[in-house]
């Protein structure tokens, strides 16, 4: 409950940022530099997103499970992109039960190496395959400029992982979890997103391919939202992950990884939120309605509390995550502006005149003032509520594309590239070459987000060396 | 698919255990010493464990959250009981980001100190309070003798923590947790628990009191299967977590925790399972029915396989968690034994005779044999086979009772009571004396589990000491 007003998004984007993460208390920062704390507000959102996502997993026939937090630390060294891409970020645990260790325990950064090293122990024949494993948990990985949900030592996260018999069945893994990901950023939290293919310098440290969806954030920025890497046979033949295929010869698999991690709170921040404070979606929101009851006195105070109960019940019942605001000593504004920070979707406004009427008043957080206002029937009100919450996701969806649109230009002129950067994405064809892609990311800052899959072949030349290039990339400042 | 036979329990219990526990792909060792690997079979098992408490949980207004995997050295060392229990069994952190770290960070052995100190921050006034926090994860306590589920390095549980403004309040709330701990006990995993009060040397290092419900083990050893902790003002006065009261004074706020582990696991194989395998009580088994197709030749294939599509879509539909076993080359006997010994509580046979007849096999898990098959027809199949589960269930319950009133001697004798502690539990008068309660445990190996909450105060002696007694308490060997 803060005195202070929020800056404005155009007056400090990143202050606005973590502020409204504080205040709303969705997170805060820890004791310890680099970790944060996810708040009941901030971790009832992510079970929302747990369960949108863990629905697709299962019924795309994954399972469940728990590798455990430590990884010895030569499982680390055998895959060799895999140890320099984390070595410099690996806490070590030396010391255990009062003794030196012998050898020292990885916290795991992530979890390929020491399933890998199972695997290679449970997987005989073809028939044990494929295996398709996620688990739900937290990694780390050395850090120490902390920015909440962003950048954090400690983050949250799904890591899936799977083994197949053949490189095709592993690569229409790796992209059916990019759709899938690519279904719930739209569906579930109203985010564009544009799966691509990362470049070979953006790649996972042991990957073949990385795929990403990426998104813009309300201050033009990318964020990358997800990630599908197609392992290859890389970390089957650093850990000896074979099977016996129907001939009865000895083949190593062929593996995947992907995750989406509490980075995406920060999406949906960044996505949807605007200078009053967070505008959740409301098929993630905690609570997808708000009831704000107005009395003067203790008789309007009965009258109205009983209304507010009804419909309480009436909504919980239809399934809609509904809270009733029955704080004493504070006014209707100042709960109005305090939900309206915090991003509830909708607002449901009960006075003794509406009591009289049967009616309520609806405000929806997406779009303030009068226009957002309906009065509405209490009659069937649970299927008024999930109607406009549906409308809500949609228009939150249009304006996030909308937004994107307008802050993306496709271009092959490198003064144009140099500008849209400056504001937004730019979609330029690009010849392919790590050497243009590191320049261009010295001279503007701006990185290559990704090739997109959804684009029509086209003959161009790459905005940088002028070579002839045939896909169009998306470069941008990114988080 | 083991080809050797399990042990019997009664050849070696032990034996039985870890054997079964690989087998029924449960769980399995990790490459570190004292971790483990939790396999989807028991990570499912497990989730559903976690569907019955949370749901609980929030029922009785408790919202989760996530605090830190690291916790500063020096806050485990604020609280003096603290302290000395969890030193001994820390995992420490000294290297981070390739560098020798100032403070070493402990891995959480448990959060409470960590919440202390946000608390500390977070809580101003009375309207603040309670705060009813939860969180799901791990936590590693060192380890080196493992045993799965029971006795692990890294472990999965919940760690509940509360804080109120009066003694009353948090003296409630440590009940009310130990009552919800004995309901999802009883109702979803039909393990008959004695919720009791722990001797001071059982006590939670930091604790005024803690309770915790008991179950007996199919040896008749004592597993302490969830906890619940009266933390008093110990860590609010360690960690200055302060209110002011509604006269404007400041006070210091009254804390509990409480916490069930994968332990529990442990416990429901212990209870149930017998020589064959697993039995899974139906409300928390990862599969609650398995259908088995059984045919000869393509066309009676056919027939069956239709059969048991339909089957299966109805009792999905209707909300029960089914599989069908469409393995190939394998034996319906061999099917039969697996799903045994994976402790599946129905079995579903059909076969072309069935088909005919418009009826299926059901086949009980926990009765063998004649005894627990029945031919039903598959005309509201889905309705017998809940009525089933919910028998099972009762009758799972039902001999978990019966096994434990035969195997509780009720005495003041210490000769009856030696030989009552090698076999089940000694139910006897106790002076409350923690010299008894050591002299009993070096004589008798079983140590005081808990007093129990229900039972009719009653004059006695001491059954080590003949001194005045006012209570009873449960000794046994435990786990």
């Amino acid at each position: 409950m803060a005195e202070q007003k929020l800056p404005t998004r155009a007056e400090d984007f990143s202050e606005w940022y973590n502020q409204l993460v504080l205040r709303a208390e969705l997170a805060d920062y820890a004791p310890i530099k680099g970790c944060m704390i996810v708040r009941p507000y901030g971790w009832t959102l992510w079970e929302n997103i747990q369960q949108g996502l863990d629905r697709r997993f299962k019924a795309t026939g994954h399972v469940n499970c728990a590798f455990p937090l430590f990884i010895p630390k030569s499982f680390i060294e055998k895959e060799k992109h895999h140890v320099e891409g984390f070595s410099p970020e690996l806490a070590v645990v030396t010391i255990g039960g009062g003794e030196e260790l012998t050898e020292p325990l990885v916290v795991r950064p992530t979890s390929e190496t020491i399933i890998g090293h199972m695997w290679a122990k449970w997987i005989q024949s073809y028939r044990d395959l494929p295996l398709l494993y996620n688990q739900w948990n937290s990694v780390v990985r050395w850090e120490m400029r902390t920015k909440l949900f962003l950048r954090t030592m400690e983050f949250f996260w799904q890591e899936g992982h799977t083994a197949h018999a053949t490189a095709e069945e592993g690569e229409a893994e790796t992209r059916q979890m990019l759709d899938i990901y690519t279904d719930f950023a739209v569906n579930d939290a109203a985010i564009p997103v544009i799966p691509g293919r990362k470049s070979e310098a953006e790649r996972f440290a042991g990957a073949e391919t990385t795929y990403s969806i990426e998104a813009m954030m309300g201050d033009g920025k990318a964020l990358q939202s997800g990630t599908s890497h197609n392992l290859g046979q890389n970390f089957s033949k650093a850990f000896e992950i074979r099977y016996l295929d129907d001939k009865g010869e000895l083949q190593f698999c062929w593996t995947t990884s992907w995750g989406l991690s509490t980075r995406f709170i920060g999406a949906i921040i960044m996505v949807h939120g605007d200078d009053q404070g967070l505008i959740l979606p409301p098929r993630l929101a905690p609570y997808q309605a708000v009831i704000v009851p107005i009395w003067k006195n203790d008789e309007e105070k009965t009258l109205v509390m009983s209304a507010a109960k009804e419909i309480r019940t009436q909504l919980t019942a239809a399934g809609v995550r509904v809270k009733t605001d029955e704080r004493e000593g504070m006014s209707p504004g100042f709960k109005f502006n305090d939900w309206e920070m915090r991003g509830v979707p909708l607002r449901i406004e009960v006075g003794p005149k509406d009591v009289a009427k049967g009616t309520v008043v609806l405000a929806r957080r997406d779009k303030p003032g009068r226009e957002g206002k309906a009065f509405v029937s209490r009659d069937g009100l649970a299927t008024s509520v999930a109607k406009l919450l549906d409308e809500i996701h949609t228009a939150l969806y249009d304006r996030a594309l909308a937004f994107r649109k307008a802050n993306t230009v496709e271009t092959e002129d490198y003064t144009e590239f140099k500008k849209a950067v400056e504001k937004g994405f730019a979609f330029s064809h690009w010849c392919g070459s790590a050497d243009c892609e590191e320049k261009i990311k010295e001279e503007t800052k701006a990185t290559m987000r990704c090739i997109p899959l959804d684009q029509t072949p086209s003959e161009g030349k790459c905005v940088y060396c002028a070579k002839a290039a045939r896909e169009r990339a998306i470069f941008a400042k990114a988080y």
